[in-house]
């Protein structure tokens, strides 16, 4: 499957080289074609890997991941076309975290609104679904390197776009729990876990962990 | 021990039913001396049970537990004498929701600061820890409630008080793990966990679950 990732970070890249490890092409976009990081990427990965700018990304993309820093998110997004974003599923892993006033970082926006909701307003064509923002990007795609069962969340308004995230993180990622939270309103719960994860990263000392809802 | 509650709702009930059961000696505090749900719980309760004002809870409790609606806590606490808190643990169980907007709630503070954060603030003689807020009140006294194993977090400033928490939640409560995340900062993640609660609490169809750190 062709791929468009949007951000050159350790997070577009670690999902983008397990999607170039499972067979599929993927298109990394930033706001320049001539991204260095992208560039430096591709050259690790081979011909099922490419860059470009985002809109170049959203064209080449069937199923497009959101992995911006969270505060460059809705820019990034006004670089497409209306045409290459019109239907797809966007995978939105960002989280809109401010880290201008030092650590611990803050939400640029939380509580009566969050950043999986903003996108979708901005981009009503684009099948929002959020998911896999509430663990390390090492887990995100390897759920197999932690020892003890936990879950992945995800939420949106498409039901469609949702099963088809659901197979992405089961079937390519290996994902065993996916616990779909309902409508896209339900990224603010799921943006709001930051802090305590980021307080818990401190705590334990690791990047290697997740929640898992106990029952 | 004598132990004093905060509120007279069904969080501060079941917490003192608890602690009445388990011997200790609980005054539930309210607005008013006279309040009928704090009248007909200590009827329920028997000798060990009493009931009074704000002031009358704390100049009773060794150990105190905030167990008010959080947008309540803060002016519940203007009741008692300055010298019936100095020194005392009180254990901030409450969450500072706002249903004023309908459901699912907000929250009154986060991000930036936290009701924990705002009860030391206000109250530097109290010994604040939070705790216990991130779960349904009969997983809170009742751990074993659930068949998998599940986290309980604290946090606040003061290492002894911490140590007293961890006792009546291990030895008192039953609970097995209890994870500190250190300073009374940690509250602000601790409470913004709660719209992921809620999603989660209608999704599932039940109050009896619970996070966990899976490693």
């Amino acid at each position: 499957m062709n791929i468009g990732i949007f951000g050159t970070g350790v997070v577009g890249q670690t999902i983008g080289s397990r999607l170039v490890e499972l067979g599929h092409s993927v298109k990394m976009g930033s706001r320049s074609a001539d991204n260095e990081a992208a560039r430096a990427w591709v050259k690790s990965q081979g011909k099922h890997a490419s860059h470009g700018t985002y809109a170049d990304a959203a064209a080449f993309g069937e199923i497009l991941f959101n992995c911006t820093s969270g505060r460059g998110s809705l820019s990034a997004l006004e670089f497409p076309k209306r045409g290459d974003l019109n239907n797809k599923v966007l995978i939105d892993v960002a989280n809109p975290l401010d880290f201008s006033r030092g650590m611990p970082p803050t939400l640029t926006v939380c509580n009566t609104d969050s950043l999986g909701e903003q996108i979708q307003r901005e981009h009503p064509v684009l099948r929002v679904v959020k998911a896999l923002n509430t663990m390390n990007v090492d887990v995100m795609v390897h759920p197999d390197r932690l020892r003890s069962p936990h879950d992945v969340f995800i939420c949106g308004n498409d039901k469609e776009a949702k099963a088809t995230v659901m197979r992405i993180l089961t079937e390519w990622f290996g994902w065993e729990s996916v616990i779909d939270l309902g409508d896209i309103t339900n990224s603010r719960g799921m943006e709001m876990a930051l802090p305590l994860w980021i307080s818990l990263q401190k705590k334990l000392g690791t990047n290697i962990f997740n929640f898992r809802v106990a029952k």
